[in-house]
């Protein structure tokens, strides 16, 4: 995965100026697996773009185990830009799980990007409503979905991972056991032959 | 509750054109208890603001169980904004839960106000970033919290709806079981004695 700047829409034309700018809020780092990258409990500065390996944010639940909220393979972003926004400290700590190369963003790389982009006339507010349509997907599933259909939509969100993470991981995604986890994929692999 | 023009911020300084432009976008409506303002798995094409009464939007559960989505009383907007906004079928039905009197707000309302206020250099995106850590947070909470702290944040979130609100329904939105939410506010209210 190239850059994050290749996510920058073709029809935003950026100057090489604006293109600059952007890259000084750039900064190309390796981290080896088990690297914790942010702390819960702690004001993030930065959100990773992940061009190699594998990323996660997780919380710690009442008794101590930490749930996974979500992954991040090549090409995505992971963040908590509310907690950047407005300055708070985040719920959610960020953590490597495969050896990694990303781009770390600075605080004020969004920013510039949505002024750039809405000086275009390209409209940020569409891909904030699609994040929380996600997020509200999510939460749809959470409360209403079975145990089948949680694993059939991580499959779908993130179709290379599923060799790459420990069952006990995803099934803390998903909110169930990784008995009941191995059961489903089970069931589906009999399915399918 | 007056009106949603009201939660327009003061220094947007709308002109006359431009708040009869949005007024002709809202339509004030009485529903008794009980109607179905939207059915899931139909295209949305209004949101509702609650000048008086109270709402919910709800999802059926793998079993037809209905499980609230969330709780709108006076003063607050229900609508399914990403389903709007990209035209999608909605996962959530919107029903009135006590005769109310509502704004109800065309597509186009939303679409308005954000060229309007965009205009006067308010930006946007901060509302819809908080309402991403609003669905950010529920999520966590819904993997991660105890059935006491799910409860105190709903009371929290909705400091008036406990006594109009029957108790299976506020079940289902922090996703535990009657029995359950009975013996939390029975331990709350021995601890407060």
């Amino acid at each position: 995965m190239a850059s994050i700047i290749d996510l920058i829409p073709q029809e935003a034309k950026l100057t090489p100026d604006a293109l600059n700018m952007l890259k000084a809020q750039i900064q190309i780092q390796q981290y080896p697996k088990g690297t914790l990258l942010h702390q819960s409990g702690y004001m993030p500065t930065k959100s990773y773009f992940v061009k190699q390996g594998l990323l996660r944010s997780f919380v710690l639940d009442a008794k101590g185990k930490e749930q996974t909220f979500m992954f991040a393979p090549e090409g995505w972003i992971i963040s908590d830009l509310g907690a950047l926004t407005f300055q708070q400290s985040s719920q959610l700590s960020i953590e490597v799980l495969e050896d990694a190369t990303v781009e770390v963003l600075t605080n004020d790389f969004f920013e510039i990007s949505e002024g750039l982009l809405s000086k275009l006339g390209i409209n940020i507010s569409r891909l904030l409503i699609k994040r929380n349509m996600v997020l509200q997907k999510r939460i749809i599933m959470l409360m209403s979905a079975t145990a089948t259909e949680l694993y059939q939509d991580f499959v779908t969100t993130y179709p290379d991972i599923m060799q790459r993470v420990p069952l006990k991981m995803i099934a803390t995604y998903l909110g169930i056991t990784p008995e009941a986890l191995s059961k489903i994929r089970g069931e589906i692999a009999k399915n399918n032959t």
